[in-house]
């Protein structure tokens, strides 16, 4: 059974394909994405994905007739830096990708910001498939968010650059480790909290199966993020409003991230803190005490944590959002949840009050 | 006076400003442009503008209300690499630009593409603002396109990114050094080469006003200039078919930067070049022999070269050629004058040929 779901951004529009044994098609599906035999294929993954799935999509390629090229990064965020982007452009120049050429993204979040950045500034824009073999670049991967970072500051340089397809094989999420999947369900849950209350009890009655892997339920789930945050970016797509309503929990998501240099906390469990913190947020400024319950109570049948460490600095980590590239103009801006499954976009929220949930967050020993 | 020529992109539109101190109205042009006083604007310019007219822009810019910072980067194309680009990015997260504040380029083709390449790229693309500084920069801050080099090749790092506005203020070219006036007007006269006879012979007519630096002929002649590039991108932004008559002279010409380095030749010296080699081109693909005579007469008039210098690597020119990333899969494509003012695309030239085209550019002495 595949899935499919569309994208609705006018002539960028593209599918996305959810389902088991995807990856052995692919040379098919880059040629319905309209890449020419020509011009040398780009495929682009880490060095705990390549060695597992590399070959299969290698292999459909050149089936099909095309010239591959591969580069293969370290594992982990450290490689979503300028430095590693130039060494993959590099690679591309050297194996004579032209305009007509596309860039194949075969991995996480990280692989597929990496190698989306190459493909919207290598010759200014060239052809662009995401592969994701993880559930949490269920996310990434749709919407056409590609980035690097800097050093003071994550994703900070990027561009808006929407892939010509999404391929989704399930069967590479069946070797997830177990703190990769509950990572990868935080930004699903994210989902449900921002716009589908249903979804978001149903990923809590259903945690037990999503954990294992359940291929039923893990196909529903996907199929279900990825149409909530289709259905946001078609009508947002360059966030200048509502698209930021999927960043419930970035905020102080990132900033956690950044403080931990990118390597303490997986980045689903940054967020499912960030979402606890603007669950609290809620609290604070009115709403209902069961928004942050409910929430904490989906996080944590997740196996995800909701606590700060003990030992975190509340001054760094008010200093990294401060840097955080959604302060508009000097204001803090915050998503907060207004009941589960619906938030509203909050400017202007005093920096007092956001010092005062990050202390709360850390009130107890978190269990990470 | 003020000339206004507007850019005609849908929602991406944008005037062109030409006229005598027009630097003095930047604060208000920023407020025209929809630049919000809260959010800190990037002036980036470099070490041979900044000293000049760096003043009167800030002061322009806070009389207004702005916040300002700036980043000086040092003269010449060296400065367009992705080392000084990460450097400008430092300043602006330093600085605190948020995503409602804007680049200003003050400057030439360098400051303009890198800092369009800035603006672009930082918080996944902000504001923008040309103020071209030269004459060769009539071409590049209309248009687009933004980018940086790799050591390999020219421009392969970039997007299409359109500015809010260009502000063309006419007195600081009037202490541009002779060299730089040539190499701009060839710029200039490409544009009447590849889509308007008349103009073509009006620049060789007018060629000692041009070169003089009367104001009446520059102006006139950059308003054709920008007029020509306006009308070609407003057809096809992101050069997927005619656009691409812009690129006369530049294949042979990129190659040429691109062998010397990025500093024997001037761009526009380059593209002379090229343009003389475009034309021979022509000739051995059955055209009339005159446009190659007359193509001659307009650059040599200028000032400008037509002839590589007799040590020119003729190998080195091949390969650096096939690195352009204008050679869609595999094959040489060319831009080819079928009379002046009327240009073709065409795909499949020989290499063979190309070879036989420069082999004869390099037969005289070059006087340079």
């Amino acid at each position: 059974m595949v899935r499919q779901i569309t994208v609705d951004l006018g002539e960028r529009s593209y599918p996305i394909y959810i389902g088991s044994g995807l990856l052995k098609d692919v040379g098919q599906r880059c040629l319905e994405a309209g890449f020419p035999l020509r011009s040398p294929l780009l495929v682009v993954s880490d060095s705990e994905v390549a060695p597992r799935y590399l070959h299969v999509l290698e292999a459909s390629l050149r089936e099909h007739g095309y010239t591959v090229v591969t580069h293969i990064i370290p594992a982990g965020e450290a490689s979503k830096s300028l430095a590693v982007y130039e060494e993959v452009i590099t690679t591309a120049i050297q194996a004579g990708l032209d305009r007509s050429s596309a860039v194949l993204a075969l991995g996480g979040g990280v692989v597929g910001d990496l190698a989306g950045y190459v493909a919207a500034t290598y010759m200014r824009g060239i052809g662009f498939m995401q592969i994701p073999t993880t559930i949490l670049a269920h996310d990434s991967s749709v919407g056409g968010k590609v980035a690097v970072n800097h050093p003071l500051a994550k994703n900070m340089i990027g561009a808006f650059y929407q892939p010509s397809m999404v391929l989704y094989d399930i069967d590479t999420l069946l070797t997830l480790p177990a703190r990769q999947v509950s990572s990868g369900l935080a930004e699903v849950v994210k989902h449900g909290l921002i716009l589908d209350k249903e979804f978001a009890y149903w990923c809590r009655e259903h945690a037990a199966e999503l954990l294992e892997l359940n291929v039923e339920a893990l196909g529903y789930a996907l199929e279900r993020g990825c149409a909530i945050k289709a259905a946001v970016i078609g009508n947002d797509e360059r966030e200048q409003g509502q698209r930021a309503i999927l960043n419930l929990g970035h905020t102080i998501g990132h900033a956690i991230e950044a403080v931990g240099g990118y390597g303490v906390f997986l980045h689903g469990e940054a967020i499912a803190i960030g979402m606890a913190g603007s669950a609290l947020l809620a609290a604070k400024l009115g709403r209902d005490a069961s928004i942050y319950e409910d929430t904490v109570s989906m996080l944590t049948a997740l196996g995800l944590p909701v606590r700060l460490p003990a030992e975190t600095s509340e001054d760094e980590l008010m200093e990294a959002m401060m840097h955080d590239k959604k302060f508009k103009e000097g204001r803090m801006t915050f998503i907060v949840p207004d009941t589960i499954g619906s938030v509203s976009i909050v400017n202007d929220v005093q920096q007092s009050t956001v010092r005062e949930v990050i202390a709360q967050l850390k009130k107890e020993e978190s269990p990470w």
